[in-house]
């Protein structure tokens, strides 16, 4: 078992076990929610198939303990990421009598899990809640460090609220529903975290890039927490150094939005941090080059990192991030590998730098 | 001009001053919140004709001064206290680029103040926003102390935040548009908070009924804040002493409710403080008998103080409240004026105590 305690504005643990969800009313008893309480099991329809029914482990395991159990199933994806889901959810806990004692439970990927967390920190003013990620990209970023929150029509995550959970419980096991593609997802962010702040994570993805095995999964996994972790406890609020978390966001946030979110998460982030690397080389900001193995890395796991839009493009959908304040622009810069920093440019000059390290990669 | 500095999780002010609305400029800038920020005024259709025009003494004073001002009006009243409001406010901020150093005012009653704070909580996972109460009722109650929030279908106020404003500004000039009941309102919540914490604000509303008298009120007010900002700051999230604040309010949620919300929640107050302090003298909870002292002030501001509904009927509809942890519910009831205390029954002897209550109010 691995155990990593989160002391931000609520302390709690991240387990990552193997077979966890067989243990879960241990766990949850250990983090003081304790089975006189009702929870509220949080889900989309995909995620429910696999670990939500009330036949499988999960759910036998918490009844058999004396949890009152209730759940709310709904549409994944991100067009149900919304006011109107919250506002279900809220409406389903008021109908079933929930209390400030009770708590839920987000059992899915970062859309439950964010969808979630808002309804329990706007639930009678803020109630528990436990995040079990089963997406490998869950359990390395949006499952730990109380970033909640939904879409407004004008763009992804404006609304929400910091709300940490009580309690995060990642079972490897879980990985085995995933396609290649989403254990890749999981990846770029896992790799994001040793290019901000663990060389060792590079070191270890370089020499071993079995995505199989569950083990070594964790492991990565692990210490890209451990790396959240660290930044979350400086600046819980995301006014500072939180925003490391962020190499590679601007431009992935922007080629999702161009590709219609067509382009997953992790991808978009593989192709961010490669234009951003090769940029910053070639200003100069970087003080050994980064590029070369950074490349090299995401080549190794096969991360396609052809970008099909044009700088332009690129630049109209990064501005209209919510984090821009007046017209400037904090990017994520490696400095060298396991170490980034943050940079602040005129919004006016961001098409030149994604033009430069669009240049760059063509020859790389 | 009145200055009183709340130290909860957030540090603010709240300024007491005739003619405030002249100055709102100066008092955002000694705040801290500059003129080179976007503010959105948010306000309902009634207090918008008063005081929310752009021709009007805010909105000239605000934009001389430099800000970039937006309005967004809804439709005032309970039925409008929604997660929908919510949600067109949130896509309204999004839609004008708002970003996380905008700002937000609530303009108006207890309501907009409630549905203007969860919005400032919840855009961009929380800006600043100030409280520019108009009635007397929201500047003694909801303006200070962060709980923000919304009705849902099972009932009143069941999601929401806990989130500061930044500043509050109360013009007791905004008085001359209330009628006499909605200053009676806050009148039932100033004289609620003598009785739990300031026998002084009991002495001069018995010596001193003008309620008429903007300067009297305004020092009455002032009172009632101060009681309110100690127990903010003592329990901000209303786990325990903050309770004290709902003194008279079990069973004022319960009248209002079985009266369909035409009876106001100032006068539902009194009649809740009526019937508790009856049945806490009656069963010997108090040192010194109270009711006959709490019933004569009431009495004074001729509040009517008959309800028309039974105690199996409001212990119906109070043991719906939200803050009912299992089979407890905790009163609040006076021990001498100027004193109160929390103390928990069971469920099962809620209408026993009511029926008391209203029993012994018949002969008195």
């Amino acid at each position: 078992m691995i155990k990593i305690t989160v002391s931000a504005s609520k302390k709690y643990d991240v387990i990552m076990e193997q077979n966890a969800l067989n243990k879960a009313a241990e766990l949850l008893s250990q983090a003081e929610i304790k089975s006189d309480r009702k929870l509220c099991i949080i889900t989309d329809k995909t995620v429910n198939s696999f670990y939500g029914k009330e036949s499988g482990i999960l759910w036998q395991n918490l009844s058999q303990a004396g949890f009152r159990l209730y759940k709310y199933v709904f549409e994944g994806g991100e067009s149900n990421k919304t006011m109107s889901t919250v506002t279900a959810i809220l409406d389903y806990l008021a109908d079933n009598k929930f209390s400030r004692s009770d708590a839920l439970i987000a059992l899915g990927g970062g859309i439950v899990g964010d969808v979630t967390g808002f309804s329990a920190a706007s639930f009678l003013r803020g109630i528990d809640y436990i995040q079990i990620p089963t997406t490998l990209l869950a359990t390395v970023d949006s499952s730990v460090g109380g970033k909640t929150g939904v879409n407004l029509k004008a763009g992804k995550n404006l609304a929400g609220a910091f709300w940490q959970p009580s309690l995060v419980i990642f079972d490897p096991q879980v990985l085995q529903s995933l396609p290649q593609h989403m254990i890749l997802d999981g990846i770029a962010e896992t790799i994001k975290a040793g290019f901000i702040n663990d060389k060792t994570i590079i070191d270890e993805a370089e020499n071993n890039i079995s995505i199989g095995d569950n083990r070594f999964l964790t492991q990565l996994a692990a210490k890209a927490v451990e790396v959240k972790r660290k930044v979350v406890e400086e600046d819980e609020r995301d006014n500072g150094s939180r925003q490391l978390l962020n190499f590679g966001h601007t431009l992935a946030h922007a080629i999702e939005k161009c590709s219609n979110y067509r382009i997953s998460h992790g991808h978009a982030v593989a192709k961010g941090m490669a234009i951003v690397s090769a940029a910053a080389d070639e200003m100069a900001w970087t003080s050994v080059p980064c590029a070369g193995k950074i490349l090299e890395i995401l080549k190794k796991f096969n991360f396609p990192l052809d970008c099909p839009y044009s700088p332009s493009q690129l630049t109209e959908a990064a501005l209209q991030d919510k984090k821009i304040r007046g017209n400037k622009i904090t990017l994520v810069i490696p400095e060298s590998i396991g170490k980034c920093r943050l940079k602040t440019i005129a919004t006016d000059d961001l098409e030149e730098f994604i033009t430069c390290g669009m240049d760059a990669l063509k020859g790389m």
